[in-house]
């Protein structure tokens, strides 16, 4: 079978770009509406992606006077999207710093059994300070965070596999409905947590949702090395891309894992026209729209450099580059600033599409050829799509990008699976406690 | 007009009796399947009702070798099913104990964006040693778990309230999404808590969710009184309904309330059938299915007293009930043995369909009559339904109960409104700090 790419869809308010909702083809009033959500899903299952895909954090971010912000919580969004939906993956972010084990491992667990296999876990640490005040906290040291984020997973596998997956009898007649001896507690002692399970809640069609990351830091790509089967990331050029790519597939080994079972999804955002000048007319509307006042305290909070007004046409002052590791991001925009010469005012407009993803504007061809570029480069195994206007951007990318792709071999016509695992092409794991059983009855 | 009652739907697996799922008309394989609680809700909407309700536990509570235990966590679930229905209103029980209020006040203000105005939350403080053991702690003392759940209510009151109903400007010209001066920070600094808000998502069509409480010891009556607009109760007799009727109602006066501003709920367990003697068959049929090792078990944990099958054909061993307030359930189990001189097998037998909720069979007009007789008597407000089995149980309630109190004048027949609070009657809180910005204007 030919290597296919897979397609993520980074669902956000009504668009990617920070003045998307200023944009005559978005409707901001629909921030909060679930039917907005609900036809973005089926935009994307009609273009047979592989899932769609919610950010979060858990304080207000961004200055919401300038941009509409104040949205819907992911998970609770997910299971409505379940409900109008066959097929497509649904993959919220949560944090393991602000939360309890118990609690996610059973959300995910319910998510899964409502969507039939289709839920999708992108893991996160919550690294901002307005985070930690929402919970009584200082902000956590970079280390911390993810020592306590694989503790937190090693619990949420544990109480996911803590149902074998034959565990129900069903015996109506006998009176017998679970094998207990099948169903365990989990008994789980650590630095962070101890959770003694078991779930209360039987083991789900994927067993474990997918798990997703997106830290591009040492911490975070050791991180996914470990514990991800897709990686979302931000690389500006094929060569970064190529980079970072070859760097997390050659981590695996380490762990005892094999490259395909990791997945890199490079974030893009396209900007589409049905010709070339009509993707630059939109993506120039875009550009006059955006209030330099928002994204200014943007690249800010980006950089950790107070930005002013006074700075717009001047370059970005020399800041170092070296970081504790929490700020990957930061990094990559110094880098893109230094490497193209370019202004603060300039640089905003570059930020403003995808917040320090690459934004291709072209025809639905020129796009297409980007994406196969980078597929065939060993630079991504597939794509997050952020489209800058919502739904627009995601509906023209379905029905022109889309076609594009499945013509030149790159991608599917239906999907091959029930489940994200599936169409993912990924393995469904077996439970830890039923290992040791299946393994003595193949001596 | 006339006072009419207001009736939930308390969905439990695939029936309340605790032998349910092995008689003839459940199908135990749909305890995980979303599609049985989207039936369970259209067909309560189908009938009217005011709301549809989820209890739950953070732990596997029950012997699951002998029930169809391990079913989906209720909030997740509640989205799923707010896709599919239009007016029943949506109500979850989530724990103080092992939460952060930020995280519970915004998947309710979530929800309740998602359903249109259709959320409610069952506060519950998580009582038990299995659960704490999930969350790495010991048992709290019930006081402490008071302490908290106050200040936790007062924290996601401050954030939903943190957000007033006109903060959105939405001028898409001017670049003027919100006016940043009606988003407060809550800055909550209290013995459990410090939570800076505001919340990240805008305020819900209900302001907050419906607030329901179902705790009837001394604390958790007072706690009621203060915070609660539904109470759901377990009351065996009128006069004891009668009693907890008035003890609630006039203790709202302290709190500044009225007593309209707080509905009582009984629990009801209806066993309909077309004749009487239908209904006890019915009756009769579950009470076969009972597995006495299990009824033993449940009434060791809800009396304290271990019990063997010994015990059985004995009456109820004395015990004390005076309870550190912990576990009224203990003293009405136990009052109902001795008022009715019943040996443990029988107690089992009235346990098993309510677990101390009300059990009723009859036809259709007698289960009415009860249930008229108790709303006419200052002894409930509505009924806390609790079909023995599902979904049979509850379209026999929908299908020949619902109509025989719309022709009594006891029961609507169209939804008033689109909100769980307008059906219940109740109204839409302002956000705190709006209030004396109005007061400015009015004088």
């Amino acid at each position: 079978m030919t290597r296919k790419l897979h397609l993520n869809a980074f669902l956000m308010g009504v668009g990617h770009h920070e003045a998307a909702w200023r944009h005559p083809r978005t409707e901001p009033a629909r921030l909060t509406d679930v039917r907005h959500y609900q036809e973005l899903a089926r935009i994307a299952e009609r273009g047979k992606l592989d899932s769609v895909f919610l950010a979060d954090g858990v304080a207000l971010h961004g200055n919401v006077r300038h941009n509409a912000l104040g949205g819907l919580e992911p998970l609770t969004l997910l299971s409505a999207l379940a409900a109008v939906t066959d097929h497509i993956g649904l993959i919220a972010t949560v944090s393991t710093t602000y939360n309890e084990p118990f609690h996610v491992a059973r959300k995910f667990a319910s998510l899964d059994h409502i969507s039939g296999g289709r839920a999708g876990w992108n893991i996160v640490t919550s690294a901002g300070e307005a985070e930690a005040r929402n919970f009584g906290l200082e902000r956590p040291a970079h280390a911390d965070r993810y020592a306590r984020a694989t503790e937190f997973l090693e619990v949420t596998r544990k109480l996911w596999d803590s149902w074998e997956d034959d565990a129900i009898v069903g015996d109506r007649v006998g009176g017998h409905y679970a094998d207990t001896g099948k169903i365990h507690a989990i008994e789980h002692a650590g630095e962070h947590f101890a959770v003694r399970g078991p779930l209360n809640t039987a083991r789900s069609p994927q067993g474990h949702p997918l798990l997703v990351q997106a830290g591009s830091s040492e911490a975070g790509k050791e991180f996914a090395a470990r514990h991800a089967e897709a990686v979302f990331t931000a690389q500006q050029t094929l060569a970064e891309g190529q980079e970072f790519y070859a760097d997390l597939k050659r981590r695996l080994a380490a762990h005892g894992r094999r490259a395909d079972e990791l997945l890199v999804l490079p974030g893009i955002s396209p900007i589409i026209g049905s010709t070339e000048r009509e993707a630059l007319r939109l993506e120039k509307e875009l550009e006059d729209l955006i209030i330099p006042a928002y994204g200014l305290a943007q690249l800010s909070t980006m950089t950790g450099i107070e930005l002013t007004e006074d700075a717009l046409d001047r370059p970005l002052p020399d800041v170092s580059v070296e970081t504790e590791g929490a700020q990957s991001r930061r990094k990559l925009v110094v880098d893109l600033a230094r490497r193209e010469g370019l202004t603060v005012r300039q640089l905003l407009g570059r930020l403003a599409g995808g917040r320090g993803h690459r934004v291709v504007a072209g025809t639905p061809e020129q796009i297409a050829d980007q994406l196969q570029e980078w597929f065939l480069n060993e630079a991504a195994d597939g794509f997050n799509i952020m489209p800058p206007i919502l739904p627009g951007g995601l509906s023209d990318f379905v029905d022109y990008v889309v076609p594009e792709l499945q013509v030149r071999g790159l991608f599917r016509y239906e999907y091959e699976a029930r489940t994200l695992r599936g169409n993912y092409g990924l393995e469904r794991p077996a439970s830890r406690y039923a290992a040791p059983r299946e393994v003595a009855v193949a001596r």
